[in-house]
């Protein structure tokens, strides 16, 4: 029997399903349990013909983790999409990655708890594989940051066009003080990403509440109390930078 | 050669041995590729008597996982041991627990993110096993909110003796605002989450700056911003409760 021909379009189908069926493999089995073979399996094809879309696992992670950050960018891009005020934006695009990583758990996964020799590779070299991205999403966070405080009497540098993360290693120059918008930048990220952590280890669901709005509660909070609008500035937050 | 015999404490030292190894492995390798052939080979042992020490891997999940509460129990009581102040005391605790997850990364996934059989297990009737110490840790933190708050003149009723995580339950009746102390006690923790999770996976290295002194000022900023003491009052933070 001749072989099969795929289209182009056909192709990037077959191997976003696979990825997919990866990113859940993954979710319920872990990252390093991930076998090519298994996967081959439960996505109905022989080993061979899986090693014709991705010829590694590494090749595979790789192309994963590309896709896990341009699902979260449609995530957050439709997240913020129905609001005017930067506040607003801003909280629809934490509550859309909070949704994104509970969605698609395995991508997730394989973005923030990479194993430990893809990391050296993204690092190393393959990074422009997802660096656009990255940057992209990044970029979108620091434009909304910027917008949020600047109502709230504070100015900052507008990032610069090719920058990565403007003005983080300021922190250094600037103190760790409460004081700072950097800290209070760090720690609504970090917050929202442990909320993640509990969240998609069902860790939140001893407070006996209907978890999804709690989540949308606490992330409205986070922004509430760490970067007040200029309604309600907070006490000792200094707009000196 | 005749059968050596073993003291009790002898035992208990053997017991130790492999379990802070099975939580080296886990740290590097993942909980879910931990084996227990592998494990008796990097103690020096037979498959045959590490199952004389843990006769099957949820026995030694469970054990695992308890040691890992003893762990983290010696750590925060030494954290807060110190100091004097409730609010000192409190960072105290947060920063030890960081460095707890830290130093022992494998116990620390075990308890944060169990494998799903295990979480099961231990939910329906192993309790009793981790359910002491995690009650008392709990319990400790509830002790120092209190008494912070109510140096901030916010008083909540006192925890009753043996009732678990007093009024989290209530957090429905209170809604979900920044002005309720439960939001901002589950902000403190869950970003102290976050940031445990990001500096284990090595996602704070991008700062350019050192990362521990990073890590205690971020504990003390989510303090001051989140629990404010009397000096500094919070916008909106109510004293109704």
């Amino acid at each position: 029997m001749p072989r099969q021909a795929f289209t182009a379009e056909e192709i990037v189908v077959q191997k976003q399903r696979i990825m997919d069926e990866a990113a859940n493999a993954m979710a319920s089995e872990g990252i390093s349990q991930l076998s090519m073979r298994a996967l081959a399996t439960s996505v109905n094809m022989t080993a061979a013909n899986l090693y014709n879309y991705f010829p590694s696992k590494r090749q595979l992670f790789i192309e994963t983790t590309q896709r896990g950050y341009e699902l979260l960018d449609s995530y957050t891009k439709e997240g913020v999409a129905s609001f005017e005020e930067p506040r607003d934006k801003l909280a629809g695009l934490l509550k859309s990655a909070v949704h994104f990583a509970h969605d698609w758990t395995g991508y997730w996964e394989l973005m923030v708890h990479p194993p430990l020799q893809l990391r050296e590779d993204l690092e190393n070299g393959d990074s422009d594989l997802t660096g656009d991205l990255r940057q992209r999403t990044s970029n979108r966070m620091i434009d909304l940051f910027t917008k949020l405080l600047s109502q709230s009497g504070v100015t900052l540098t507008p990032p610069e066009a090719d920058s990565s993360m403007p003005g983080i290693e300021g922190i250094a120059e600037n103190g760790f003080g409460p004081d700072t918008i950097w800290v209070r930048m760090i720690t609504l990220l970090t917050n929202t990403h442990g909320l993640i952590d509990l969240y998609n280890h069902k860790m939140l669901d001893g407070f006996n509440v209907d978890v999804p709005p709690l989540i949308d509660a606490l992330i409205d909070s986070s922004i509430d109390i760490l970067l007040p609008t200029i309604d309600q500035p907070a006490p000792g937050l200094s707009n000196e930078r």
